[in-house]
């Protein structure tokens, strides 16, 4: 199979036939009367306006809004602007396309770090938490979700793998950071950040194009990762093993409480030295991949990055003398 | 039996033979060496200082820290405030104290109120929220807790019957203003009252005295309402009933969002015409009850009652002529 | 009289023969030296470009801005948008507009409206009150404005009749409501919503378009409301008859307390039972009909909604299955 | 008349025979039964706890509470605090009272600031201007208040004359400071500044103590300087001078914004250049008089006030060598 | 010299010949594969879109970016919007340009407020900050930026000169408004406001535009200016010459805490009556400025401006009859 | 010398022959007029109540307030208090006290806390930084104090050493995460972790009792660390080595940002991925130790430890089952 030909490669006068997702397509009718449809051809590279001519009214209704087509046409540029003119499309399924072709990936290695995730809960030794996490690690079905989930939308890690990367950093950190505050349960820590943010599984869709899902939204990952350590409980409750009651809310007030803030959705603030643990560990993992990435992305040669609004100023990029 | 002599109702000089609280008992000894325990006596009128002279370390570890328990003793005068001289002390069983002379209790008639809750729930016809309302209606425990949870800590409502008589309240509002609101969904509106605050029965504890049980304060009551539809929504798929998971996110929604901003612990913002009507509904039956019982409350026959801080103001109390 | 063509109505390769709102006309010239008007049509529907070419500065300068014109031409479309070439354009004058072609208005009947208005104060029995509104009813030419002004310049009941409908909603929810709370005091409650928006009649102008008057910025309606009751007050005592001054504060402190919040302009915050109780309905009327509004003037069929700022989310609008 | 006696020149030991304001008295009997009345004798240097004993209820029942009473009596330490033992107690009417032993008084010249006050407003040459302040000059009654009323509560300015010492200062400022800004018009600054604070002569009572009106705390200053304004307008037109709409809300506009921020109880925020001018005199002159007020009040000699909450800081004293 | 042609006297079809700072050059390509160079050129009275056709790499990179350019072509209308056709383009040395053409300059006399802010500080009597203000004064480099540098990027004094006018106002409004403070010590309000600014002398940049340096993002203005007055009094003491650290610290302090809020970029909040002085002078000077001239700045003849966010309101503008 | 008797160590009717500070020694006459002295006598372990009767004038004014005196006299009940009667006191000098006796210290051992510091600040290669950080490590008198200042007043390691524990912690965690953030320059890290606090020696007071400093309240330990590494640059200037002006600028803003946010007094916001590197660690590390501390120093044997304001919650200190 030929390598895709991603948007941000295409110049002008170029013959397009490849896949691409087709967004917010429109039935348009020119000053002549003739209908064409307007579209947004895109991958992960970027997007372009694309025409088709002389379009009936039954191609139009055969195009998902979203999905992937394969488009056969040429590039032009029009009014300095490229566009791609579309000669012939036709709808692929989803499952004949590779989806890291318009979806980010993780630069990392996913079954490395999964495999290393694995090994750093393996050290829990408390019986409730080390049973509550391995029903989790053994439903595999949820583990390829955790290993293809973003971490988020954008902000941070809004790639796939995402999730498990970031996931990964915050369990390697802990270990690091964890032999400084013996007073701190390592084992409560550990488990908390595994499932921190494993509601992001239910509350992001990734098949196309990053999205919440409707449950995402009216729920929130933070409620929902609470909600799916209470079915495991429940599933291994029937299978006769107990969870203790206070485990589990240690836990869950971990994961309730992790953004630290009510106004970035927490209904509970940290009241355990182990809470206030996994979100600092959260927070500096997110802030600091959040800010790299933002230098790494900024174009031009200029010392500063245009400004970010999350973090309320410029990025200065400058490296002292090495 | 005798009638309750009520802490503020007692006077210098009577004799003392009656149950009360015990709180925070403490053993010290006298500038001659001689122990003494000192200790609040209360019920739901007020609280007392108590004095047992010559007491032994026997009896304070017996007693309860709080606790109900039999005092036999006398009232007096000490630099001009009311203490009591205690000569017996004995613990009580909370089985054989009548538990509305320790904490407040609605006014109200619970089981109408109880009735009427049924009755108006008893009109949604959405069948699944019909189904999962009744299999709450048919939980005999969990609706005696209902019936007899506070609202709230303070506040408003904070008696036992206090989540009743505010459920109750709300419930004949929303039947009063549906009508003015025909797009507004009836029964997500009626299921979404009264599950709002279904997880206050597992957040506040009310045996001796209005307080916070260690999970309540974790994990909070806005989640455990949402918890507690989940169990009986897997409870009811056990037994071969599917309730639909899109009818669940618009319940759960309606619960995490009811108190309709961040800062107030909900971890979701109302995002549907439901969710609204919820939140305003509650929001108003909460500070117009406040309001009322903090005006009718205050002492003296000032116009104006002390500060309340929660609405940043004084209340003005005067009534127009009638 | 033909039905006027809304501008939603338009198709390209249309004669157009009618009347419009022309807005912001300028006078440009082409690259030849030409001049020509460049300008929008507008009515309550929405807006289109329009171009006058070989125009002169003479016809120009007669051209209202904003104002209604009578308009001859045709439509067309330039780079796929629609735009009307104007052939013949006179000013027409006001009083022979339909000005519900170019205001939104309610789709309730506001004399059946008012009626219930009129009903429901009508019960007020405390005889200052009485008074008083009773001078507001009377006052013929305030009360054709108070059926005719928006509630709002945007949010909700932006449409002529909004403060009516708006008012009406409340009073008929605080008859339903009033019953539940019987130390909230009636009659101070329905004045109260009767006249809390009174102020937006001298506040916002409706005449082409929702604007804000000078004064109107300058002092705003909550504070133009307190300064009209007083002014009736005053008109009262010359006829003889005294309001009572603390009955007056009573109600100022209503209509000055009813945004609830300083930031939202309210010089007081509530310090009555009555002015939480009208404050709490305004807030729920408005924000449930701005909620439902929203819903229903979405476009497209995705289950939310766009960002709405002031709500700080978007809205979900599936409906559960009914 | 013999000079007051101030209760913080009383030492124990002494003979009291003077006018005190008796405070908050209240009936209590002894363990042995006897009557005995406890209450704060107070004057503006602070209070002491009084005790008359033998007392009978028909005594208590004619105190005022509060009001001003004549002691027979002396002075003893109880637990080494200071308090007076009443022998006679007898009801003092007010016009017998020196006020200013009672309330703190500015030690500026209030005639003489007065006359400044009416010599600056009498360059305003605007006549709408002229003519309303006019009114307000020639009201006696209202003018013999404006010389007499607090700035505040507490805060600045909180004594007899604070009021006319803050205006007189603010209008000093504006007089040496417009000069650099000849685009602000001096008219609306001057008759802004006079009338900004004028409704606290309605919203502050006096006459023993310094406290709220009723109707002060309803409405508010801001607002009642407004009314105040209108009431002035509507009696010229009366008298058939009309003062141009305009003007009036130019003027009201600076009136409602003085306080500069929604928070602060201010229904609208400046939006001329004449609001921002009164706002910023304002605020500079209450500000620093806090200030040096405060530093000038504080004991000890440390170099640092205690906290002061409303500027969240302590303040710094030391001042550098001179 | 010819003057020069502003950007806002252009009309379409002129012979341009002048010198223009150009910005944001980028290089294209036609549809055809030709290379042209689109751009701005720009002064201070505005930018327009340039075109340089048949262009070349060579003349790309030899462009700066941005930098003063001499023009040679054409203007002309495209779609409407005016652009200049470029023929030949030459770099121009920044010393062969008149600056005021590029960036906006005080309309006052600089040497003469230079002048007055020389005899206002020369007041000062305490021998430290005589001292060390004077050093500041000989530092003539330094004296030249003071006089030459805009107060602000926007919102105020955002011209050439800026600086100076800002601290020359606020100087003669200290003389003036100083007198009716008599506790609040003159010589530190005076060097205070005089230096209150001076880091922005190394904040900001101004030889062809306004723009922040690197290091004046990093550490800010406040902070420098504190740096800026340690330096001097540091070479100061290598000269022999000591200032007490006391006066230094009440100094520093002052121009730490001058934007008088946390969230303006203060360190430090005024914590002396001095520092106070500062804070509201300096925010009195240049509210006032910025509303003066957003009014005379607005276009057209509306009585309101625009929106302005910094202010959050529009202004009024129009002047009560004169 | 004998073991120093911690108040809180002391019963009643024991001898007291022993160092204490007095702090707020007062005169006070009895009812009979002898004077008496009334002060509380302190160490790290609490303070009690002193009484030293029949004293006189002199005796007073002798006493330091506070400072260190050692005591001879008895402890007794006096209304179920424990008070110290005070026979004989006199002043002793602070050089003879064990400071470790009065305030609080850290229970690592400094020495080696200092020897890692300076090995992992070893470890810096940039030679600018290089050279910086070293000039601080060669000025011992610096370091001293370095070693022995607390990290705060309260909060976290309010403690003698608390400042070299805290900066000891962050670079040992930084070590332990930096590799996992290969873009972020180790060197920078390094040395703003060793500097960031370092204002705080010149900000606190630690010889007596844990205070701040004048200049310490009027600037900031945030400013006094930039003003410290400008003071060392200058210094190694003056010895021929130049500091790279845009590696003091990144440094510089490091130190000024660290706190993360402007209503914490930092001047800057984070703008470089070092600057949010040591903003966290720092952050993580302060919290961790104020929560593990509040659970240690909590009395009692609740799960939750008092409402702790700064954190907004209570802390809960149940350990699950190990």
């Amino acid at each position: 199979m030929m390598a895709h030909k991603f948007i941000n490669e295409i110049g002008p006068g170029e013959t397009i036939d490849d896949i691409y997702m087709v967004k917010e397509p429109v039935l348009r009718s020119t000053t002549r009367g003739d209908f064409y449809i307007a579209m947004f051809l895109c991958d992960r590279s970027g997007r372009l306006n694309g025409r088709m001519w002389q379009a009936t009214e039954t191609a139009y209704k055969s195009l998902p809004k979203p999905g992937f087509v394969h488009i056969q046409g040429r590039s032009e540029l029009y009014q300095n602007n490229l566009q791609i003119i579309v000669n012939n499309i036709s709808v692929v399924d989803a499952s004949k396309v590779c989806i890291e072709d318009f979806l980010a990936r993780t630069d990392k290695d996913t079954k490395q770090m999964f495999k290393e995730v694995k090994e750093i809960v393996g050290r829990i030794k408390n019986p409730h938490l080390k049973t509550l996490v391995g029903e989790f690690l053994t439903d595999g079905e949820l583990m390829e979700k955790f290993c293809k989930c973003p971490a988020a939308m954008k902000m941070h890690h809004d790639c796939l793998g995402g999730l498990l990367e970031h996931t990964h950093n915050m369990l390697r950190i802990a270990v690091a950071v964890l032999p400084f505050y013996p007073k701190v349960q390592v084992d409560l820590v550990l488990a908390g950040i595994f499932l921190h943010d494993i509601g992001k599984t239910e509350e992001l869709s990734y098949d196309m194009a990053f999205s919440y899902t409707d449950s995402g939204q009216l729920i929130g990952h933070v409620v929902k990762g609470l909600l799916m350590v209470n079915k495991k409980s429940d599933a291994l409750a029937a299978k006769g093993t107990t969870i203790d009651e206070s485990v589990l809310d240690a836990l869950g007030h971990i994961i309730l409480s992790h953004h630290g803030e009510y106004e970035f959705g927490s209904p509970k603030l940290p009241a355990t030295a182990e809470a206030f643990m996994v979100y600092y560990i959260d927070d500096l993992d997110a802030k600091i991949s959040q800010v790299t990435a933002a230098i790494d992305n900024e174009l031009g040669d200029s010392n500063w990055t245009a400004w970010k609004n999350a973090l309320q100023t410029r990025l200065y990029r400058k490296r002292i003398e090495e």
